[in-house]
This record gives structure tokens, sequence and C-alpha cells, in this order.
């Protein structure tokens, strides 16, 4: 998937003054993960966003028979935080990892305070990202509650396009929260339905 | 539950000129419904927010084969919103109905407009309840995910100390993600466990 900064993104959503933000976006901080490595551990705490400019990383935990379950895929475009420790101060209950080589863009409360200064509209569209967050929750809540296991796998896909041919399977059925064979069993389905329906 | 006005819920949380905030708040409606009455139905657009003064809400959808799945319930001072709907303008998926005789004070984006002249803080504390709602969220879809039937009770049990008392243990389980039959397990095992520590 292609590169995707963090000032793309701002110029794409809001109206902004592109040299300010140029100048004050050059002067933060940008990492770069290996495949595998870690940005965070489940017990710290987590001050900081990632916004994710290249490459994949995995947000989950791990319960206390040591099975994974992935709160989100964040491939190119997409955020990471938890809240409950960026805002609330309390030990994380995530891992984050890259599942590619990563580059993010870091955001911490500094930065946030100085885009305010230098987007007259950056507090209504930080307001906009927050309920658009919490817009996917609440579907994911209820497709985890109600939802058939291809319903699940059909949303997944219309949500992350390319993450299919970039995760193992086994990832994919934890972030649907079923079981692998359920997994193998929809897309069996599916593909069946498709090559019907094209004979 | 004791009543739990919106005047003393703003006044418990931030500083806020009452003589203002009284008078604005004064204008403001607030409905009452009968046991059993909906506020909003799936399907329709949601573009209101509700805070509950007195008495108990519940937010459901209904799948495909009539079963009702429980975002979430709303006793006295909770929220009950679909940002899907009131932020992005998408009918929701959701019905809200009142499980007792219900006073909600209503808030319109109007209102909040009005909120933020009187309030200096009232930004930054509503960007404060936002992430408090994505917290929640975050912390359902784990639980969902990973958690026991016997974690899933012990959380809500804590979350909502009085709902018990309130709702139909059916409603319990739906919300909870669980059949009815392992919560009736749950509450057996949690009560002989807590009899055999008291013996």
């Amino acid at each position: 998937m292609k590169e995707y900064s963090f000032n793309e993104f701002l110029t794409s959503k809001i109206d902004v003054d592109q040299k300010n933000l140029s100048e004050l976006l050059s002067q933060c901080p940008r990492k770069e993960f290996q495949k595998g490595s870690f940005l965070n551990f489940s017990g710290d705490l987590c001050d900081t966003t990632f916004f994710v400019e290249k490459g994949l990383l995995r947000q989950y935990s791990i319960d206390n028979k040591g099975k994974e379950h992935i709160l989100q895929f964040a491939p190119e475009g997409w955020w990471v935080t938890d809240r409950e420790s960026t805002f609330f101060n309390k030990p994380s209950k995530y891992n984050v990892d890259a599942l590619e080589d990563t580059t993010v863009f870091i955001l911490k409360q500094e930065l946030l305070d100085k885009l305010e200064k230098v987007i007259p509209n950056f507090t209504a569209f930080n307001n906009e990202l927050l309920n658009n967050h919490i817009r996917h929750l609440q579907n994911r809540i209820t497709l985890l509650l109600s939802a058939t296991a291809e319903e699940r796998y059909l949303t997944f896909t219309k949500m992350y396009p390319d993450i299919l041919s970039r995760v193992p399977q086994l990832m994919v059925a934890s972030y649907l929260g079923i079981t692998p064979e359920s997994l193998s069993r929809v897309r069996k389905e599916l593909a069946s339905k498709s090559s019907n329906s094209n004979s």
C-alpha cells in the first residue's frame, strides 16, 4: 500500500495553511519499527498516539490462558491509541507490534496543543475523529454480539480491503472473534458462491 | 436509584457559573417516557443525545433472526447516543426504549453550542466525555473477545451495581453476549463460592 504522510492526511481533511503546518510537522518525530518489534507493551503507560504512514501495526491483548485477541489492525492512514492510557493515565491493556516494517508519526499532547494554534478548526476536527472512533467501536460491538461469521468477515473485507493478503488467517480470525476453522469455512462458502454466480 | 439532574451532573464535574447555567437549562426540554415506550427506532435518524435523570433506558439492535442484542443500559447519570446517527447523519441501527418510567434531559447540538459559551472549559470537558466513551467501548470489545462468562458478569456488576435487580436476567445475558443458561450457571457458582467463604 502507498505511503500516506500525516501531513497529507491533515491537508486532505481540513483547511490549513500548508507553510505553517509543514514547519510544525518537520520538527515532529517519526519513527521506524522493524517487523516484529513492539511499540508498546501491556502493563506500560502508553502516552502516545501513533499514525501509521507506512506499514502495518496490530493492537492486541493476551488473556490469562495466553491467547491473543486483536483489538485492531492499523495499516497506512490509521491510528493506534489507547485512550484509557493516553487520556486517563492507566497502564495499557494492549500490546502494539509491527506486522511489517512500519513508519509511524508520533503524536503527543504537546503537538495536539500546537496543532490547535496552527489550524483554526482543529478542535472541531479532533472532535469528529473522536466521534468517528466511537462509531467504529459501537459497530464492532454490535457485530461481535449479533453477526454471523460470514457477516463479520464481509464487514472486515470492506473496512480493511488489502489486509487479507498482509496478515495470517489466524490473526483475521482472532480479530473477528471466530475460530480459524469458521473463517476457513466462510471463505470457502463465499468462494463457492462467487464461482457459481460467475459460471 | 436517586434522581440525578443534568444540572447536578455538570456542576459535579466542572466549574460553572450556577446562575447562568440554571437559566440556560431551565429553557431546555425534559421528557418523560412511560415504561415500555420507545425513544428511538432503528432505521430512524437519531439527532438527540439523552441524559437519564430518572429511570432506565436500553439501547439495542435486532438481528435478522429477530434476536435482541443490547449495546447498553442507561440508568440515572448515563447517556444514550448513537454517534453514527447524531454526528454522521446515518439512520440509527439501534432501538432505544424505557425499561422503567424514565425522565430524560434532551441534548441537541444547539444546546451544546450554548453550553460552550456559558462554560469556559466545556470543550475540554466534552473531549473528556468522548475519550471516556471510547475507553468504555474498547474495554467492552476486549471483554467480548476474550473474557469468560464469569469475568464478563463480574465486570458488569461493578459497572452497573444496581441494574441486576432492575432488569430480567435474559437482558443481562444479552448484554454480556452469553446464553441465559451460562449466566445462570455463573451466578450459581459465584453464590456457592461466596457461601463457602462465609461458612
